[in-house]
Formats: C-alpha cells, structure tokens, sequence
C-alpha cells in the first residue's frame, strides 16, 4: 500500500491564462510536512492523423523551449469543452483536415511530478483536407512524414516532443502488427 | 520557415526549491503582442530497467494528479549534475538496482507548450539488485511486469505517465526487433 499525501493546507501563487500556480504543505509518511510545487493545467488533447499513408505534423515555435518543434496537432481543452470536440477543432485549425472518426487512445500526464496537464490523445480516421483556420496568435506549418522515416527521427532527437513520440511509437506498432 | 517569437519583455513570478514562473510578452507575427506563461524546470532522468526480463516501475503518490502512478525509475537533476549521474542515483535510490552501462537512449520535452522540462531518456543494462535508498520525503514501492503486460496496462488506462508509456513502447519495439 502507497503511501498517500494529504494535504494540510495549500498556497495559491498564480492563476494565469493557461496555468495556475499553487503550493502544498503535506503530510509525509514519517508524520513530517514537505512542500509540493504544483502546476495547474486544463489539459490538452493530441492527435495521430495519417493521410495518404503519412502521419500529419505541424512545426511550431515553442517559447518554453526557445526553438521550433516537430509535433503533432494538439491543443488545450477549453473550459467546458469534452476532449474529443477539442481533437477536431484543434486538427482543423492547425492543418485544415476533417476526420470522420476521432477515436480515443488512451489519457497521460504529461509530467505527473509537479503538473496536472493531462493529454487525451485521439487518432483521427477518414480524413479530408481543407483550409487550415490558425489562431491570431499562433503560426504553425504543417508537414508529412512516413512512420519509418518518423522513428529514425526520434532517434536521431529530431523529434523531441513527448506526446508526439507516444503517438508515433503507437502508429508504428499498429503498422508493425498490421492493424493500421 | 516558422517565425520565432521574440521576446519583448519577462516578468518573474515565483521561485520554487523546483521549478520557477514567469511570464513573456512576445511579438506575434502579425507585428501585435501576446503573452507566454512559462514554467522553467531544470530537468529530469527517467531510466528504462529490465531484470530477469521484467522492467522495473515504482509505484508512488503524485500531488499534481492525487493518486499513485506507476512510473519508471526517475528524478530531477540536481544542479551542475550530469544527467547520466542523475539516472545512477534515482535507479539505486529507488530501486537498489545498480548498472554496468547507462545508455542514454533520446531526450524530449514533457510539456513543450508551457513548460521547459526536458527528459533525458536512459537504458539501463546490466543490473545487480541491492538495498533501496529512499529519499526521506517521497514514498515508493518497486514493481516488475513483462513487456506484453506493460503495453496492455498502457491500452487499458492503467499506466498514465507520459514518460513511461514512451520507454514502454521503445523497449517493446526492441524486443519486437529481436534487438532486446
């Protein structure tokens, strides 16, 4: 049995566009008080899309890393929103591709050790392209790979998105036991 | 060619003992200003393990996502550390397994859209069991499943940290190479 951490009081820091910030005074197991640095986050959905045999990506300057990444459409959940309408808005705005079915993979945290974004990572099946409708304030270009050529670049750090690596090494399995 | 936002002017918010927050004003392509909210994190090492052909997980309560996860061997780096370093100390810490080789094996961003952690990705090889060494403010259990078991548990929502489902999937592909 795993020791749970009950929480004696807790301190907000921050409450942002996208995050909020607080901090927990908890009970450790020996009957001491630590601290937990916690992020708060709505939570985002990814999307694994293949069109034309080719996994869909877009490239997009990330200011938390300070350079472009490789990765595939995703998004944050906006308030009230259920993660699978989020997984079709945010693959038609970021490459213009409309998906018959978006069917549900599985749910992760992104980094359990100090943040609560959970990622709902969809793939996207039936697609149709169309025009891509960006956000103002974002500005994203999309890009297609086949799942090979996807793995290599993991490989050689070309692609260091988490979730992007997750849904490649899901296509690749599905592919390698024949089920794409 | 992705524009890069530039950063106009940063704004500190907190300090913690782990990660800090501040907040960018950017320009936007379109010549207007938005705002960035940035979690800086200095970093982390998680550690795929496999004895007697099982891989080695820990079992610990995470604050951020009240519940306890099941997670590869992992840890902050500690300042000026190098993380192969950082890979031999949490393995022993909270496993007791020690290694003959740390592979680093690839490196990606957790949460890239907010936050600047990155996971230095290892595989360890050659494991010789022996006493955990507990950090005295965290609380784990050390666990051990087969490779088919683990991808399962990932299908069926049982594994939900982002980092171990990616080390799950890499070593099923090893072995599904012949390659393990």
């Amino acid at each position: 049995m795993v020791f749970h951490e009950t929480t004696m009081s807790s301190k907000d820091i921050f409450e942002g566009k996208i995050i909020k910030v607080r901090v927990d005074k908890i009970r450790t197991k020996d009957g001491g008080e630590s601290f937990r640095e916690i992020v708060e986050h709505p939570g985002g959905v990814a999307i694994a899309a293949l069109a034309d045999g080719k996994m869909v990506l877009v490239k997009q300057f990330r200011k938390a890393a300070e350079q472009v990444l490789l990765e595939i459409p995703a998004g944050k959940i906006e308030k009230g929103e259920r993660p699978e309408i989020t997984a079709v808005r945010e693959l038609k705005e970021e490459t213009g591709f409309t998906a018959s079915r978006m069917k549900h993979l599985f749910t992760f945290y992104s980094s359990p050790g100090f943040s609560s974004e959970k990622i709902y990572l969809y793939m996207a099946e039936g697609l149709v392209s169309g025009e891509a409708e960006p956000d103002e304030n974002e500005h994203v270009e999309m890009v297609q790979y086949d799942i090979d050529t996807l793995i290599k670049m993991i490989e050689k750090g070309e692609i260091i998105d988490g979730k992007t690596i997750v849904a490649i090494q899901v296509v690749y399995n599905l592919k390698m036991n024949n089920e794409l």
